[in-house]
């Protein structure tokens, strides 16, 4: 089966699925997105991400595209062409199409959207959720404003790579402080050795996580102790246990970081929990 | 006349000059650019853009599309086929088109090319060098490797368009310790009571920008006097002179900084001559 994509207004096949070379997301990095995860062909905590969306739209002055009804009907309609039972939705907002300048346009161009959606394997993901991922810990070199959900996300692709070149899954930045901002596509979290979950606060350095949003609501109802405070790689590797959170992976326990063990170097029993109630917590549009 | 672009081996016009939705440099920023001036139909120090490209190409271990020949060939054929006399010439190259995925596709893809060309008034840029434009000050919030001449450039954007809000041209950037380091899309330059011209060394911080290169050998032929070192936007105020330089641009006259007169508010003798010289010191391909 053919992939098809939401283009401006058109579903397309993948292949035929393009935007023009001036839109100024290829050109500027000047464009938001989204990913939801899809359970049971449902959108996972839609209203939250449409929320974010509007954020980050919002702080770069782009207009939303088109009304939050329409917005949901497209992204349920890509889903329902991909047949997507388990898996992701991706939703893509930019500037839209102006002749290169790096200043806003200054007749308000449409802004440009794209929806694209697939499948993921649940058994491939819950055996590496049951072996867990290992991490690195790298220098954070992104700009200041990751609170927008933008896809200026170069320093993030290098750091995923530099990951995958060391044998591991996933990069989290250590600040000029030494403490763990987030990772290239997800938020870093630790469970102590008395058993309290930590994680940054999302007010400053990091992109505010659904997930982590949501799991710190479900933290709260299953009485698991949460503290929101930053911490080193050092502590990390001293926890008990660690884990990530994004919509694409919920909780994936993280069992290695920069070739140590974490705890016994297997999924701990906190993280192991916590992903297996999180959708208990969600909601499904 | 409609304008014509390259795209991935093709000739196109304007209106159907398209990348595929899942080009990594619409989804992650994930490629380069260069921009060069165009006199006479003529490219202006293509050598030197080019070994940038290869530079930053390298730096994010993107394969050089063509040979460098066939890309001059085609450069070429963009300014041909939308007869530009004077103006630019932009070229874009990302890693290519590959299943959205943060890391570098496991299996590599071709490389995407883009190139546009465009006429620019002569006169009208000769007017705005002769009237001088005003600058602004911002917080440097880009990423370090800004010396690798990204598409990420979203803290530009908005940098920029600050600037044009505030009644400026461009906006200086301002690093931690209160130094600045270049423009938005320039490099930024200061001339001293004692008519030494000043810029930051392209060691850290910067791009290293080609007219500033060609601009350095320019004034030791011309035997004016050049610091290399960093300044604060105090010692701007009280300048002489100040100018930015990108290939745009060439020598661009600053007579505003954050609002205040620089020297008596018009164009220096020390920068008129700078840009009225420059092109004896360029080459043309």
């Amino acid at each position: 089966m053919s992939r098809i994509a939401y283009v401006n207004g058109q579903y397309r096949e993948m292949r035929d699925a393009t935007v023009n070379i001036e839109d100024r997301g290829y050109q500027f990095a000047d464009g938001v997105y989204e990913v939801c995860e899809v359970r049971n062909g449902q959108i996972v905590d839609f209203p939250k991400h449409m929320k974010r969306l509007q954020r980050s739209l919002s702080e770069l002055r782009i207009a939303m595209p088109m009304p939050l009804a329409s917005l949901q009907i497209v992204v349920h309609e890509v889903i329902r062409r991909n047949r997507v039972g388990y898996g992701i939705v991706y939703l893509q907002v930019t500037r839209g199409v102006s002749r290169r300048d790096h200043a806003f346009p200054i007749k308000p161009v449409k802004p440009a959207v794209v929806v694209t959606a697939r499948n993921l394997s649940f058994t491939k993901n819950q055996e590496t959720a049951a072996h867990g991922i290992g991490v690195i810990t790298v220098p954070e070199n992104r700009w200041p404003r990751v609170d927008i959900k933008s896809v200026s996300l170069l320093p993030n692709v290098l750091a995923k790579q530099q990951a995958r070149e060391n044998g591991a899954y996933e990069a989290w930045f250590v600040d000029a402080e030494g403490l763990v901002t987030e990772g290239s596509s997800s938020n870093a979290w630790i469970v102590t050795k008395d058993g309290r979950v930590v994680t940054r606060s999302a007010e400053q350095g990091i992109l505010a996580g659904i997930t982590r949003s949501v799991l710190t609501d479900a933290m709260a109802a299953l009485q698991v102790k949460f503290e929101e405070r930053p911490f080193t790689p050092q502590e990390a590797y001293e926890a008990a246990e660690a884990f990530v959170t994004a919509s694409s992976q919920i909780v994936m326990p993280v069992v290695r970081i920069d070739g140590r063990n974490i705890g016994n170097g297997t999924p701990g029993a906190v993280s192991k929990r916590l992903r297996e109630e999180f959708h208990r917590f969600s909601s499904f549009s």
